[in-house]
């Protein structure tokens, strides 16, 4: 079992964290644009970032600064323009943002990491986020999480948030997440980000070390249409306002930590999966008997990415053959003898053959774990009236109940899993006929 | 100019080929699902075949004889059950399918190459295929190329075929093909197939490295969904026929053949490409500016393959952003400051930002170019009855008008097209609704 238990707040759950969230009239929509995340001492800070040629200036600016320095003291994030691809005034604009924060806040503008998300090609609506800032400052508060975690969504229907806590020594640990992101890029609409605050003490390379390892079996490990976005950023503060002692290397409590932190980026990306443009499930990919790790993660990922398995699982129709295609492509050897797949608790294919199922049944069982994965609408509605509580019992539960695909491949020891979501109409229908 | 014309013919425009195509009822619908191709003399044979870890067992076969001698005088294939996933008996069958053919042939079974396509998991018909086999020998002819065009039909809605001719010293050289393919696995249903035919001399070694550096040109460019098949098979025979001098060595007659060996595999790929699943137009992604071909076509490839783009092009939309963020995640590095975007005559993007265009008039292109690319679907009917020739003239005319994007990534000299499709609601329903 897990060595922790889920607890509330958020990212502010960690000791010494405050956060906001405004409307500040970035989004024409009127819905809140602008999150302020700030630690109350300088914070070890580490950073995952999209991969893509093509990025925005925030994602410039935070690997030049954490390069620089592997600490800060706040995360600044706007919703409704990417600041991506409008060439140099972007990178002036992200300077700018920077220094404002950081003067309101009366800290060093080095110590302000950004982010943002929304149109790209777009310039930040910079009079309003200006005007905004002053409000941002005033606003935050040991209860902020949920206020940040509604200002940084696009086209997410629900917020993704979580926080965990765990005893090291004998003192609490904890830490906190929050994340959006649903296609990658929706008309425009750039992005993955997902914040993450901690108040264990770890020193900046053990930080980034295990959060890289964290973001390869969550962030790294979703894939909603394939898409990789310009902004995508995975940003992690440590405080060491747990008061634990300082872990510098692997070791027993620092393997704790990295499983909660783990923990924490897993359940984020599986709501950012599970709310992927017109999605109607959580499908999670489990590989065995893969060489390695990484080995097992691509078959999964190769899996949970296939357009035809997810048209299938859409259609609820238990369609193995289109399963052991896509564990063939996915570049890794393995003898087809030794390939067996499950669909839940069914056997659909053993010693590479189909076996014979009851393709009704099994159809029912995706019929049944689909709609234990859906959030009724009424409770997506409530939720966009920012009544945050009523559907989180909701979230988690579909969250815990995925449609399965089991596959394994042979005899080796490495296992792994990604996550992603069906296919269906709205998928096609939210990004075919929106129109700029 | 293209260095050759286009004749008719298809694979039996070569001197020296005669093929055939009959229904032996191993489709359900009844439809023709057994071709044949048979060159007089033993023709040199090269393929390229599906790199899937899981593969039919004719592709087994294939790579065991090619591997033991370059040359064969037939090749037999299959519809309606894709003689994969169902263990040693797909083996058995295999051996069996060359030998009874060889029989009937009066040639040796290691002559006889073989291919199939349909359903995955299940066994051939075989007291079908067997009953069937004297008929089509006997039904061996000249003029057989548009009947085994539609026997190796699964999900197709149309065939494809094409015939080149150019001249070698004096004397006419053809080049004729057939291919089959549209959704990658359509409900388990596999497989992409080409034959090629060709009556010039070519050494073994020559012959092979043309066909693969075409097939990198033209199969290896396409993408529906992604999803690379278990019995994806390309096959080439080179018989001699036309009494030229034998090409052993590159050089400005081998380059001429090469040429023409490109052009009948891209057109072929395009057709497939163009009747992907519920595709309205076929999309050329032409890339410029690269270090070399391969870095071009592996971002004409992403950008093909981006559902995002494929829905944006479904819905008439010029949107940029999602061209641009595609190439942004190709893996091939780049400086976005030089990233350049047109969508057919318009310039949206340039020195990696976007341009002022009339999002209006180049919606009206799109159209229009998905307009000029559409069969209509009266003449998809009259096809279906098998009154080839009535449409072609309407397919080469889609397949010359593409919705064309074109993307410079920098002043490198390195230039490659992809091919592929937009993503339709069409895609979604005949992949999530047909249940087996």
């Amino acid at each position: 079992m897990a060595d922790w238990q889920e607890i509330t707040g958020g990212i502010t759950a960690p000791r010494g964290y405050r956060s906001a969230g405004i409307a500040a009239g970035l989004k024409p929509s009127g819905l809140p644009d602008l999150a302020l995340i700030v630690s109350d001492v300088e914070a070890i800070a580490a950073g995952v970032f999209t991969t893509s040629q093509v990025k925005a200036a925030p994602v410039d600016y935070c690997r030049q600064r954490l390069q620089a320095k592997q600490s800060a003291r706040a995360i600044f994030c706007n919703a409704g323009q990417a600041n991506a691809a409008i060439g140099n005034q972007g990178w002036l604009d992200a300077l700018e943002n920077a220094m404002m924060v950081g003067q309101a806040l009366n800290i060093p503008s080095e110590s302000v990491l950004l982010a943002s998300t929304g149109v790209i090609g777009q310039r930040i609506r910079m009079d309003a986020l200006k005007a905004g800032i002053p409000k941002l400052v005033a606003a935050l508060s040991e209860t902020g999480s949920d206020a940040a975690a509604s200002a940084i969504m696009t086209t997410d229907l629900v917020t993704k948030s979580i926080a965990l806590e765990t005893t090291i020594g004998d003192r609490p640990v904890r830490i906190g997440g929050i994340a959006k992101g649903s296609g990658m890029i929706h008309p425009n609409m750039a992005t993955m980000l997902a914040f993450v605050t901690c108040d264990a003490a770890v020193s900046p390379i053990l930080w980034q070390q295990m959060l890289s390892r964290a973001a390869d079996q969550s962030f790294n490990s979703i894939t909603v249409d394939g898409d990789t976005s310009t902004n995508d950023s995975l940003i992690a503060l440590a405080n060491g306002q747990s008061r634990t002692p300082a872990m510098t290397e692997m070791g027993a409590e620092a393997e704790k930590l990295e499983a909660m932190l783990t923990a924490v980026c897993q359940h984020l990306a599986k709501a950012i999966a599970r709310d992927g443009e017109g999605a109607t499930c959580l499908i999670e990919v489990q590989v065995t008997g893969a060489q390695d790790e990484q080995a097992a993660r691509q078959v999964a990922k190769t899996i949970a990415g296939s357009s035809l398995v997810k048209s299938a699982i859409f259609g609820r129709d238990p369609n193995w053959g289109r399963i052991a295609a896509a564990a063939g492509r996915a570049g890794v050897p393995f003898e087809q003898e030794n390939l067996k797949i499950k669909l839940g608790d069914f056997l659909l294919m053993e010693n590479g053959q189909p076996l014979p199922f009851d393709r009704k049944v099994a159809s029912e069982y995706l019929k049944q774990a689909a709609a234990d994965a859906c959030v009724p609408q009424d409770l997506v509605a409530t939720n966009m009236s920012n009544d945050l509580s009523v559907h989180r019992g909701i979230i988690k539960q579909r969250l815990d109940n995925p449609v399965i695909i089991s596959v394994s491949i042979g005899n080796g020891h490495g296992s792994g899993k990604a996550w992603g979501c069906d296919l269906s109409y709205d998928y096609v229908k939210i990004n075919a006929e929106y129109t700029t």
